[in-house]
């Protein structure tokens, strides 16, 4: 069965207008391995480094709310971050707050966009340990890494859209 | 003996406003040779990607005369770059030409930055077979590529500033 994911949808994985554009001109997709392998393709060779940087730009900061770009950025994107980071707040202390506060603004001095890391699992002193080790990466290692990051969550939320979906299928054959 | 080289000089080389401000702080620099460590460490270790794209847009199409962004382009780097690509305009014909032109048309619509190549000494025919070559390239990859023929062009304008500098010693030396 095709799954007849849109424009929007692929924007709230992704906050690269090129990446949603491609998506749906290379769907419908049946299954979830389908499309993840659509998007790996079109992310890593398709979308150019401008893409990159606006889809980098729809995240909030670790530990914030705000995305630095609210341009691409979705409600759903928003509401999926703060979802992905519920492990690290919940083992947040003030004072690590305020350490990935900074580390976090000396990366976006140093890189020129925000730290990202797919968070989903992670303490906050995990997080904050990657955030050091990664700090002395030269730029252009450093953007391949976020992207391939940025990768880790498209992933992560194309399946959350696969399996609302399939709820959302299964209580229609249900009801 | 430390040469006074200015942002200005530095822009011209490599339209990065932080490449530019790095040197300045670096500096002065006594010889061609110290300068190169300098600029290379500073172009591949401290100037951020968007500062990457910036120098980039500071230079015309090959075979055109017009930079992408006029923001950072200097009137010497415009010459220079007329100076670079003087083997080039010497071997192009209409067809050549015009053949250069589409590619470098898809290339930047692959991109998202115009095809950057250090021209000088190299044929038309040369460069549109490098340009073919480089287009089947990742954009990540072919990013870093024109980071390194940015490189090279920075190093042969650094050269040329130091030329003048001793051309116009010399002159006061023996007046």
């Amino acid at each position: 069965m095709a799954l007849g994911l849109s424009y929007n949808d692929f924007i709230a994985c992704c906050g690269s207008k090129q990446f949603a554009k491609h998506m749906v001109a290379e769907g419908p997709f049946d299954t979830y391995d389908e499309t993840a392998v659509a998007a790996n393709n079109i992310w890593f060779n398709k979308v150019d480094v401008n893409g990159w940087l606006e889809a980098f730009a729809a995240h909030p900061q670790i530990g914030q709310n705000q995305p630095s770009s609210h341009k691409t950025s979705s409600a759903t994107s928003a509401q999926w971050s703060k979802g992905e980071q519920s492990t690290a707040l919940a083992t947040a202390t003030d004072s690590t707050l305020q350490e990935l506060y900074e580390w976090n603004s000396r990366y976006r001095e140093k890189f020129g966009f925000v730290f990202l890391i797919c968070a989903s699992g992670r303490t906050t002193p995990e997080i904050l340990s990657e955030l050091k080790r990664r700090f002395s990466n030269r730029p252009i290692v450093e953007f391949e890494i976020a992207a391939q990051e940025q990768m880790k969550i498209t992933e992560l939320r194309l399946q959350k859209l696969f399996s609302n979906i399939e709820v959302s299928a299964s209580t229609q054959v249900q009801s």
